[in-house]
């Protein structure tokens, strides 16, 4: 029998083992673990990103044998290999009838793609300008400058449609495959988003470099690139001026689309817990004072940057340049005093609602304010460099005593910025409590003191209501006046509580204080989203004291200083229009 | 009744109204959330950062009016202030008898506190040699050159106490204090990393500069920073190349030591589930293939970093210079693709074995994983840049053709070595299947045949013990041949199975057989961390042919390389040490 049994193991051994073969193969190809699968594409798209940025510094730095022609074929090959991607995903989506059940509710929101579709269809007009202008000077400009607006073209409208139908999935097959693709797109849109920022700084440098010519400095070398031809036609010079008014609309919308690309592939093999879906509703009302405040901002910005650019490219001596600066750094302080003042009266709101955070993990939150203080450093970065510059410097002009406050108030703002708009971010959903609501109670209340008997379940769901919206006031501290014996066991059993009338007018004062409460906090967001759109539009309009004011320079020397300030203006930047979002978000949370 | 009821509740409102009060105060005060108040830390430890990058950024360009002192008072200031709240958090400890219960047991490894008090102790050595450099021309150098090495001293000896024995704390009391200590001790690490980078740097340029005005070049200026006046002992030269040797170590002191604290930060409030400790041995044995070959790498590395150096130094034309570098760049090759090949038949032995990943969040790993994709990026980056120079170069010396397949081999080798390292680290843990286990099975086997009646407990141990190893191997397979209806049920009910004892003798050929694959694995962690050490050398001590051997320079400018040299580099040598060190945990957990 023992013989027999030994037999019959090892004829099942050797299944085992044709079994075990098949599942290795399995493994090898398609159970490759999670982890590693994530290793092995962000490393690949380390590798794209950085020959990119290699490619961009040497052709910045005008390298021998390294042209334009080099940098546009690599970014339009990167393009192309995303079409592909993309148009396998979508079709694939289709034809195979993939089924993506779970959707991740955090990310892609409705107005971000909105805000996203926006931007790219600016980003047309500005490719179809680059197509006119290629056209105009076709004779004697190379082929790729003609390809590239093309491609980015057809990359662009697929993109969009792309990130507006699957931005929200979660996707559970074919792990490997769509990891590569995904981090391709995003490394792709972020090597986009530093050629738009390259070029973007070029142009302001040398408008920079001709203002200081016209000031009399005659050692600069200027970095033209002119076409060596006659335009065909007569718009060239329209489309030419236009693409600079286009690029900072061109570089949020890429870097935009690579932080959902992002998302999408942190969220590739998640298993969410089946969340409500957290429907966002814009509703503007009860927000006059915040917006009021926050147009009037808008337009004196607008009033600003226009006198800035006028004055800076009119002056011709540093007299007639201070005014200019003195106006610039006022007008600064003061918005930048009044964001302080709202983002401390909205984090000591905060304090006094001790509500919970939502600890769950979500990539599209922790990406979120991870960019806000990541990008809030390039900000930071500048500012010290001015405050460091103003203590050390020998002579110092006017206005940098302007500058030293307006300096470490940049720096504040982020902060006490990042800290509200973070914690709103992070704060657990509730159910609004609304007029309607309160009506319900209060009419609940004026029948049961006519009735004198206890409607338990009417009750029930106003005090659930009312415990969401005061957690720190529990049923004891409620019941505490008329609690005899037998109710405080009907309570126990029933957890439900009788409330006079005046007590319920206690909850309808409450309540209105929260709705006060959320009021300001409403308004707050409303005029800090405002004021920071207003801020972004100076410096992604050319409006740039730290290049213009000469105190830096002086003290850091021209080429670091200007390194420094191209290097960290982009983020910071890009942090304003960010944390413009962000605060939508917290306005409709709110 | 109701009127009574009223008032009794207005007055319980009143009472509320006060416990609210309290509660608010004590929400204001030390319930802060964990999210901001992790926010609010790590903003200004950026900031604190950021200021002290801008100070040596203005130093190493020469900013007017900024000087050596202003930079080493602000280094001082932040020791200091480490000083102190590591003092409290010590005393705290002892005095107050503050409880921390939880410890994680990821972080601060013994061979990792091992390691960093092994760099201390060179850190310490340094700082005498810098004292006593600063007593020998204290008559022309500022007081804080002096005070500079003293607090340095001071700051190494308790932090490395600190780190010994709080590493693995996890924090759960006075949070906010706690993570603005901790913050700030993370980023005054950094900063004096990259103080010793900055220093080390302007070392190795100005040697550099010194062999390019001996090949010739007589356009380029010099950077030095001798006393002005007279030693007043004999040492001060010996004191002053003696400290060039030992920066390397201090680096790596600096940058390991902000690790383990950031983990510590990282793990504030965290709740970790309760796992068991995981005791990594450190046993030698069966390594010696492995080992042999990794010191034979060792050692010619060494042979060939003072042929370098010396060749270097003395060469006086190309044609010299030429040699030298073939001489590197084909040993190099071959080390890293031997590393390469090792790295594969790892990552091919981890594929034939399907065991799951760990999922748990733990700050350690995530942070090694990090660490060494982000550290790989500025090697990545110095790679990319040669193999650009080489493409576009107009002419290219004979050794640039050993150049490409290093540098492309450089890019591979970290690409899988990451792959394979980041696999093992997450892999889950299981226990040793050592030779006395084997024999209990074996023994417990032959008695089982000789009386012919199941004994179920034992054998469940044993194949307890298999399915750990075997996952793939589940019982329904291992009980093929033999199960009756009786066997079956029995089998569902106790989880147990018969194996006669030619299964045994199978099952032991395939324990040898997984023993002979972690033997390989053991094999292939230990000579990739010699090599690992080997490659760290050559770099840290001057060894930098990316600097000499003038292509990439031709291509892209004087400048503008060095400046991506001098950036990439010192994360390039941090990549080394950080894998070394992670093979070692590789290869003690195997």
């Amino acid at each position: 029998m023992a013989k027999e049994n030994s037999l019959d193991i090892l004829s099942s051994s050797d299944q085992t083992q044709k079994v075990e073969g098949k599942k290795l193969h399995f493994n090898l190809i398609r159970n490759y673990p999670q982890k590693n699968a994530e290793i092995l594409s962000s490393q690949y798209g380390f590798n794209i990103f950085l020959a990119g940025l290699l490619l961009m510094f040497a052709w910045a730095v005008h390298a021998v044998g390294i042209t334009d022609r080099d940098l546009l074929s690599y970014l339009i090959t990167l393009m192309l290999i995303q079409l592909v991607w993309m148009l396998w995903y979508i079709f694939g989506s289709y034809t195979q009838r993939r089924t993506i059940i779970e959707k991740d509710t955090d990310a892609g929101a409705r107005w971000l793609r909105c805000g996203i579709t926006l931007f790219a269809v600016i980003t047309l007009i500005l490719d179809s300008f680059k197509i006119g202008y290629y056209i105009g000077y076709s004779e004697c400009l190379s082929i790729t400058e003609g390809i590239f607006p093309v491609t980015h073209t057809i990359h662009t409208l697929l993109q969009v449609y792309f990130l507006w139908f699957h931005a929200k999935d979660i996707i559970q097959s074919f792990k490997t495959l769509e990891r590569f693709g995904l981090i391709h797109a995003v490394f792709t849109n972020l090597l986009l988003w530093a050629n738009g920022i390259l070029t973007e700084s070029k142009h302001q440098l040398n408008e920079h470099k001709e203002r200081l010519i016209t000031l009399g400095f005659s050692n600069i070398t200027m970095d033209h690139h002119t076409p060596e031809c006659n335009c065909t036609s007569n718009v060239c010079s329209i489309f030419s001026q236009g693409i600079y008014y286009l690029y900072p609309f061109t570089i949020e919308y890429h870097i935009l689309a690579s932080t959902m690309l992002y998302v999408l592939w942190k969220n590739i093999g998640r298993h969410v817990k089946h969340q409500q879906q957290q429907k966002i509703h814009f509703k503007f009302h009860g927000i006059t004072a915040g917006t009021i405040l926050g147009l009037i901002v808008l337009t004196t910005t607008i009033a600003v940057l226009v006198v800035y650019l006028i004055q800076i490219e009119r002056s011709k001596s540093k007299s007639e340049l201070a005014l200019c600066f003195i106006m610039f750094y006022l007008f600064a302080i003061t918005v930048l005093t009044l964001m302080c003042t709202a983002g401390i009266i909205g984090l000591i709101i905060y304090r006094l609602e001790n509500k919970s955070l939502d600890e769950t993990e979500s990539p599209a939150k922790k990406l979120d304010s991870d960019l806000l203080v990541g990008s809030a450093c390039g900000s930071w970065l500048i500012s010290w460099g001015s405050i460091l510059a103003i203590i050390c410097a020998e002579t110092r002009p006017e206005y940098s005593w302007y500058n030293l406050p307006y300096s470490i108030l940049v720096i504040v703002e982020k902060y006490i910025q990042n800290l509200f708009i973070i914690e709103c971010i992070h704060r657990k959903e509730e159910e609004l409590i609304d007029g309607r609501t309160l009506e319900k109670i209060f009419s609940v209340s004026s029948r049961s003191t006519l009735s004198l008997t206890p409607s338990y379940e009417v009750f029930n769901e106003s005090v659930t209501i009312c415990n969401k919206e005061f957690p720190y006031l529990s049923n004891s501290e409620l019941s505490l006046g008329e609690a005899s014996a037998e109710d405080k066991k009907s309570q126990e059993n029933n957890n439900s509580i009788r409330l006079s009338p005046s007590a319920i007018a206690i909850q309808v004062a409450r309540s209105e204080k929260l709705n006060k409460k959320r009021r300001v906090l409403k308004n707050i967001a409303a005029f800090l989203f405002l004021c920071n759109i207003s801020l972004w539009i100076p410096p992604a309009f050319g409006c740039r004291p730290q290049y213009d004011n000469g105190l830096e320079e002086v003290v850091f020397g021209f080429e670091p200083w200007i390194t420094v300030v191209n290097l960290a203006m982009p983020f910071s930047i890009f942090y304003r229009m960010h944390s413009a979002s962000s605060l939508f978000e917290v306005y409709c949370k709110t």
